[in-house]
C-alpha cells in the first residue's frame, strides 16, 4: 500500500472497525462465530458507470454496497454479523467523496448492528470500484434455499415491486419523478433483513435483476413453475400514478431488493402476521404443470416480455 | 447480472464450487465453521496495469490472488478453508483470458485444499479487477499479532527476500532476467501457509509492502524497534548474481509474501527445525531502545533508504 492509502484508513475506515478487525493493523481479522450457527457468506461489488451513476451520493452508494448484501443474506434468512471491504478509488477521487462514502457506512453499520471486519483499499485508472463481503449466520439446516419451493406453495412479495427500476429510467430522464419516490428507492433500497419466518417459507430470492428473472431462478432450482398475475403486483402510489405504460418495467426491473417468498398454502395467514408492518403481497402459485414463469395481464392473457431481467447502465 | 455472467459462472467458476456453494445458484454461500476455531478473515484486490500488468498470464493472476490472500492468514497462523471471489472484466478480456484465470484457481485450489464459498461478476468500463476474501480458522488466542513482538525477540525471515522486487524491475528492462527467475517470483509467490510454529513465534507479518516497511509494522504495534543488517538478509543466488547495486531494491520493495517472525532467543533452535525444509534466516533483533527499523550495511553504518515500500506500477 502506499502512505496515502494507509492515511485514508487510518482517517475513514479504523473509525467503522470492530474488534475483530484489530484496528485495521493486522493481515487479517480475528473473529469468532456464534456457538452452533452455520455461517452465511456472500459478496458483491459495485462499479461507477455499471451499478450507480457518477453523481450518486457517495453516502447512499455505501450504504446500497451494504444493503444488496443484506438483502442476499435475508434471502437466506441469515442475519447479518460484519464485513469485509474493498475500495477502488481514482486518483482524481475527492477527499470528499470518501468522507461522505464512510459516513454511509457508519450509519447502516448503526442501523442494522453489523461491524467492519477488514478491508482492502487500492487505487485504480479505471472506474471507481466498492466491494463488500457479508458473513452472518443461521440456525443450522435453517437457511432458505431457491430450490425449496414446491407446486401449490404461494408467491408472496414484500414491499412494491419496481420502484427503483422506475427510478433509473426517471435518472435517464424518461419518466417525471418530481416526488423524487422512484429516485430514493433506486438510491437506498430496504433489504428485508430480520423478518422472523423460520418454518414459513420453503424458499425464497431477493429481487435484484428483476421480478420476473428472479421468481425464474426459484422455479429452475425448484423444478417448478410459477403463474403470477400481474395485477397483484404490489405497486407503490408512485408507480400506479406514472401508469400502466411502465408495467413490463416494473415487472423485469432490477435493484428492488424486496423478497419473493415461496410459502406453503397452510403458513400463509402465519406469515402475514410475522411480517408485521413489513407489506406481504400474493401473487400467484407454483405451479407442477411446466417450468416456467408465466405473468397474466387482467385479462387473464399471458404477457410476453421484450426482456426478463436488468441490465447493466 | 447479464445473460453473459451467468453463462460465464455456470461454465468457468461452478465447476470450482464447494458444498458450501450451493453450485453457485444460490443467494450466498452456507459453511458451518469447525468447532470451537477463532475465524481468519481476509480481502485482497488486483487491479490490471497495478498490481499485474496487462500481459501476465491469467493463471499466474489468479494464483497471485489467492496466494496473497493465503499469505495473510499464514502472517496470522491461521489455515485456510475457502474464499469468495469478485471478478470485474472488460467487454473485450477475451474468454480464453477467463478459461486459464479459472484454471489457475483450479490448481491452487488443490494445491492449498480451499474450496470457493461464492462470488459476484460483472463487466467493467475500466481495467480488469478481481478480488478475494479468505477465510480460515486458528485456535483461539494462537494467532500471532504485529504487536506482540518484545525487545530482545530475534527477527527471522522466511526464504529470500527481494526477488519480486528485481522481477518487476526486469519487467521494467531494467535488469537481466534470462534465467526467468525473478519473472516467476513475481508472479508466483509461495505463501508460507501451514508451518508449525505454535508457540515460537510473538509477531509476524508478511512482506506484502517491502521488508523495511513490513518490520517497521511490527515495531509500531508492538513498540519496540528494530536492528537488522543487510548483509544477513537471505539472497537467493539470482538475486547476488545481480550484485549489490540492487541492495535497496531487494530491501524495500514488495511482493516477496515471505513472513517476518518475531521469536523469542529460546525458541530458535525449535523455529528452525519447525520450519523443516522451509528456510528460516535470523537478520536482527528487536531493541526497545527505539521505535525504528535500522538497517546495518556490512560495515556496521545505518543505511538510509531514497523509499521504503512499495508503491504501485
Amino acid at each position: 500500500m502506499s502512505g496515502t492509502e494507509f492515511e485514508r484508513i487510518a482517517r475513514y475506515f479504523a473509525p467503522l472497525a470492530d474488534e475483530a478487525a484489530l484496528g485495521l493493523s493486522d493481515d487479517a481479522a480475528l473473529w469468532t462465530p456464534p456457538y452452533g450457527k452455520t455461517l452465511v457468506l456472500t459478496v458483491d461489488q459495485m462499479v461507477e458507470g455499471v451499478h450507480f451513476l457518477p453523481d450518486d451520493p457517495p453516502g447512499c452508494v455505501a450504504r446500497k454496497l451494504l444493503r444488496r448484501n443484506l438483502s442476499d443474506l435475508a434471502a437466506m434468512g441469515g442475519e447479518p454479523d460484519g464485513y469485509l471491504l474493498t475500495t477502488a478509488l481514482r486518483v482524481d477521487t475527492p477527499e470528499a467523496w470518501l468522507a461522505e462514502f464512510a459516513e454511509g457506512l457508519a450509519r447502516d453499520q448503526k442501523r442494522y448492528r453489523i461491524e467492519l471486519f477488514g478491508g482492502d483499499s487500492t487505487s485504480t485508472p479505471g472506474p471507481l470500484m466498492a466491494s463488500v463481503t457479508m458473513i452472518g449466520c443461521v440456525a443450522p439446516g435453517a437457511a432458505w434455499r431457491r430450490s425449496g419451493a414446491r407446486a401449490g406453495d404461494a408467491v408472496f412479495v414484500t414491499g412494491t415491486i419496481g420502484d427503483a427500476a422506475l427510478g433509473l429510467e426517471a435518472a435517464r430522464g424518461k419518466l417525471d419523478d418530481s416526488s423524487g419516490h422512484f429516485r430514493e428507492r433506486r438510491l437506498l433500497p430496504e433489504p428485508r433483513i430480520g423478518l422472523p419466518l423460520a418454518g414459513l417459507v420453503h424458499a425464497a430470492i431477493d429481487v435484484s435483476d428483476g421480478l420476473v428473472q428472479d421468481l425464474g431462478h426459484i422455479c429452475r432450482n425448484s423444478g417448478v413453475g410459477a403463474v403470477i398475475e400481474a395485477g397483484l403486483v404490489p405497486a407503490s402510489a408512485a408507480a400506479r400514478a406514472a401508469g400502466e405504460s411502465w408495467l413490463e418495467a416494473r415487472l423485469t426491473g432490477g435493484d428492488d431488493y424486496e423478497l419473493i417468498l415461496a410459502t406453503p398454502p397452510d403458513a400463509e395467514a402465519a406469515l402475514r402476521k410475522a411480517c408485521g408492518l413489513v407489506p406481504v403481497t400474493k401473487i400467484g402459485h407454483f405451479s407442477g404443470d411446466s417450468d416456467e414463469v408465466v405473468v397474466l395481464d387482467r385479462a387473464g392473457r399471458r404477457m410476453a416480455f421484450t426482456r426478463t431481467g436488468w441490465r447493466h447502465f
